[in-house]
C-alpha cells in the first residue's frame, strides 16, 4: 500500500505566517501597541506627529534641536512643483482621492527620482510633507477653481498644515481640531505587517525604488478591508437618526450575518488600545461649532451593543470616523489622511526590508486543470 | 526548570510558504511550465499573444470567432485620451520608463475608474492594449518631439503594434522581429506567485480597485531582482568584446562570489523551459540587418561556463536580453515590454484573488527594543 501524500499547508491570507523579523512596532510587549519600544498612549499624549515620524525613520525620539531641524525640513518640502500641479489638476474632480494620492506618489518619482543624493530618508520627508498639500490643492482647485498656496505658514506642524489647508478660510486653525488631527496621525502611523506595509516590503524586496514601494502601499490601503474602514464606518453611522434606529439595524445585521465595519481586528483580540484615545477626542469635538453629539451617541450605542452581543471591540477606525467627520473632513478624504500618517510606517518598513533584503516570493498550491492537449486555432470547438 | 520557548519559524522571503491555491499556472505538472494546463512550448509555437491573454483571462483558448472579436476590442483600446497624453508628456525624458508605466496605470485609474460597467475584464483589455502605445508615444515625443499616432493599423496584433511603434519608420514591420516579440510576450505572460503577481494579490486582497493592483505590480516588477534582470543581463553581456574576455570575467566573479544576472531561478532547479525557446529566436536574429552574432556567441560562452562550473542554467531573462537588443529595443525598455506581457498574468491573479478573497496580512517576529520609558521633549539627552 502506498503511503498517503502529506497534505500541503496552505496559508491563505498568510494568517499565522511569521514573514520576517521586524523591530519597528509590536503589540507583543508591554501594554498594547508600541512603536520602537514606546507605548502608543505615551506617544499620543506626549508628542507631536513629527516626533513620531522621526522615531519611525531614525529609531529614536528627537531632541529639541533635532526636532527643530526636522520641522524646518518638512516645511521646506511642502511646495508643489509646477509639473506635479499640472498632473493634480488633470485628475478629475470626481476621482477617488486615493487614486490622486497614488498618482502623486508615482508621478513625483518621475520628476524627483531616488538617487544617492535624493535618498530614502529625504524622500520619506518629502512625501510626508507634500501629501497633505497635494490633497487639498486638488480639493480646492475643483471645489472653487482656486489654486491655493500650500506653504504659507512655515512654523505649522503637519497636523496644523492639514487643518489650515482643509479650512482655507484665512483664520488660525482651531486648537482642538489641530490636536485631534495630531493624535490621529500618531495613532495611524504604524502597525507592523499590515497589508499595505507588507505590500511595500514585497515591492522593496525586488530592489525597486522608494516611490514604487509607497505607491504600492497606497493602492493597498485604498481597499475597504484596510484603509477604507473608517469611511465605511461613518457611512454606516450616518445613516441613523437615533440610537434606537441603530440598535434595530444591528440586530437585523446579526441575523443576516453581516459584517459591522470598525469592529474587531486580526491582531487585537481584547480591544484596540488606540480606540479609547481617539474616542476621547471624538467626544470633545461634540462641544465644538460643528460638533455632532448625535453621531457620537449613536456610535457609543453601537459600541455597547457590539460588546454585549458579540464581545467585539471597536478598532481605531470606528471612533476615528466620527472624529474626522466633526473635523469637517469630506468622507472620502479619511483614507488619504491615513496615507499622510502611514507614510511614516511604510517608510520604516521599506528601509528595514532593504537593510536585510530577501526577495519575497511565496509558492502556490496548484489546483488548476491537468495537462491539456493543445489544439491549433481552427481546430477548436465553437462551443 | 522552565521549558524552553519553541523557536518561531520565520519564513523570510516566504520561501516555501504555500500562500494560497491557484489554478492559473504551474511548473508542477506535465513538462515544464503550463498556463491553465497548456504547455508553454505549445503556446509559444502555436499561438499569438492575444490567444494567451484570452486564455489567462477567460480560462480557455479562444475559437477563431472569439479571437476575432477579442482582437477588435484590443485595437479599439489603443487610443490615448488627451489627459493621459498630457501626463505622459509631463514625465521627463530621462525618467525610468517603468516610472512612466506605473504612472500611466495609476493615472488611467483616475480618468477611467473601475465601475460595474468598466469591469475587471474590460480594464484588463484596455491596459494590455494601451501600455505599448503609451510607452512609444513617450519615447518618440522625447526623442524627436513627434506626437505619434498609435493606432493606425487596426489589424495589427499587440506584438506587431509594438514593433511598428518602436520603429515608426512608415515601413511594414519585419516578420521575424514581430514573431520574436510575439513569442517573448507569451513567455513572459505569467509565472505563478512571482513577486509582482503576489504583490498585486496583496493589493487586491483589501478589495482595492483593479488599477491599484496593476500599479503595485509594475512597481514590484521594476526591481533588478525581478523584471530588471534582462536589463542587467544585457548590460553584463555588452561589456565584453570577445568570448575570451567574458570567460576571464566570469572566473573573476566566481572568486569574488558575485552574482551573474540571468542565471538560476527559485522555482526551476533543472533549467527554465522558456530559455531554449527565446534562445532560438535570439540566434535567428543574428542573421538580420541589426543582428549581433558577437553578442549571441558571447552569451553562449557564458551559458556554457555557467553550466560546467556552477551547474546553473540560464533563465528566460538571459537570452531575452540579446533578443531584445537585436530587435532594437532601448535597454531600459526591456522591463516595460515585460509589463505589456505580464499584465495578462497579473489580471488573472487579481481576478482569482477576488473570486475567493481573504485579506493577506502576515505577522512579524518582533526583535526591536524592550518597552522604553517615555521622556518628554525637553528632557531628552542631547547626545
Amino acid at each position: 500500500m502506498e503511503s498517503q501524500k502529506p497534505k500541503k499547508v496552505v496559508a491563505r491570507g498568510l494568517i499565522g505566517v511569521i514573514a520576517d523579523d521586524s523591530e519597528i512596532s509590536t503589540v507583543g510587549i508591554g501594554k498594547g501597541l508600541n512603536y520602537r519600544g514606546y507605548n502608543i498612549e505615551d506617544l499620543a499624549h506626549g508628542c507631536i506627529f513629527e516626533e513620531v515620524l522621526y522615531l519611525l525613520l531614525f529609531k529614536e525620539l528627537p531632541t529639541r534641536d533635532q526636532l527643530k531641524d526636522f520641522q524646518e525640513k518638512i516645511a521646506e518640502n511642502r511646495y508643489i512643483p509646477a509639473k506635479l500641479a499640472e498632473v493634480i489638476e488633470l485628475v478629475p474632480k470626481d476621482s477617488h482621492p486615493m487614486d490622486l494620492m497614488r498618482t502623486v506618489a508615482s508621478f513625483l518619482g518621475t520628476i524627483e527620482p531616488e538617487t544617492e543624493e535624493n535618498d530614502q530618508f529625504t524622500i520619506s520627508i518629502r512625501l510626508s510633507a507634500i501629501f497633505g498639500p497635494c490633497l487639498f490643492y486638488w480639493y480646492h482647485f475643483h471645489k472653487s477653481g482656486k489654486r491655493i498656496e500650500v506653504d504659507t505658514h512655515k512654523s505649522d506642524t503637519i497636523a496644523k498644515n492639514i487643518v489650515r489647508l482643509l479650512k482655507n478660510d484665512g483664520k488660525e486653525p482651531d486648537e482642538l481640531l489641530v490636536k485631534t488631527m495630531e493624535v490621529s496621525l500618531i495613532l495611524y502611523a504604524e502597525h507592523d505587517f499590515n497589508a499595505s506595509a507588507y505590500n511595500a516590503r514585497v515591492t522593496a524586496s525586488t530592489l525597486s525604488d522608494f516611490y514604487s514601494g509607497i505607491t504600492s502601499a497606497i493602492g493597498t490601503l485604498r481597499g475597504p478591508l484596510h484603509g477604507g474602514a473608517n469611511e465605511a464606518a461613518i457611512r454606516f453611522i450616518k445613516q441613523f437618526k437615533t440610537k434606537e434606529e441603530a440598535e434595530a439595524k444591528l440586530y437585523e445585521m446579526y441575523k443576516e450575518k453581516k459584517l459591522v465595519m470598525g469592529f474587531g481586528h486580526r491582531i487585537y483580540k481584547n480591544g484596540d488600545p488606540r480606540s479609547d484615545i481617539i474616542k476621547g477626542y471624538s467626544k470633545k469635538l461634540t462641544e465644538t461649532e460643528h460638533g455632532r453629539p448625535d453621531l457620537f451617541e449613536i456610535s457609543e450605542r453601537i459600541e455597547n451593543i457590539m460588546m454585549s452581543e458579540k464581545k467585539m471591540h471597536p478598532n481605531l477606525d470606528f471612533y476615528s470616523a466620527s472624529a474626522y467627520y466633526q473635523l469637517g473632513l469630506p468622507v472620502d478624504f479619511f483614507t488619504p489622511i491615513f496615507v499622510v500618517s502611514r507614510t511614516s510606517g511604510w517608510a520604516a518598513h521599506i528601509i528595514e526590508q532593504r537593510s536585510k533584503n530577501k526577495l519575497i516570493r511565496p509558492a502556490s498550491n496548484y489546483i488548476g486543470p491537468e495537462p491539456k492537449e493543445f489544439t491549433v486555432l481552427d481546430m477548436r470547438s465553437k462551443i
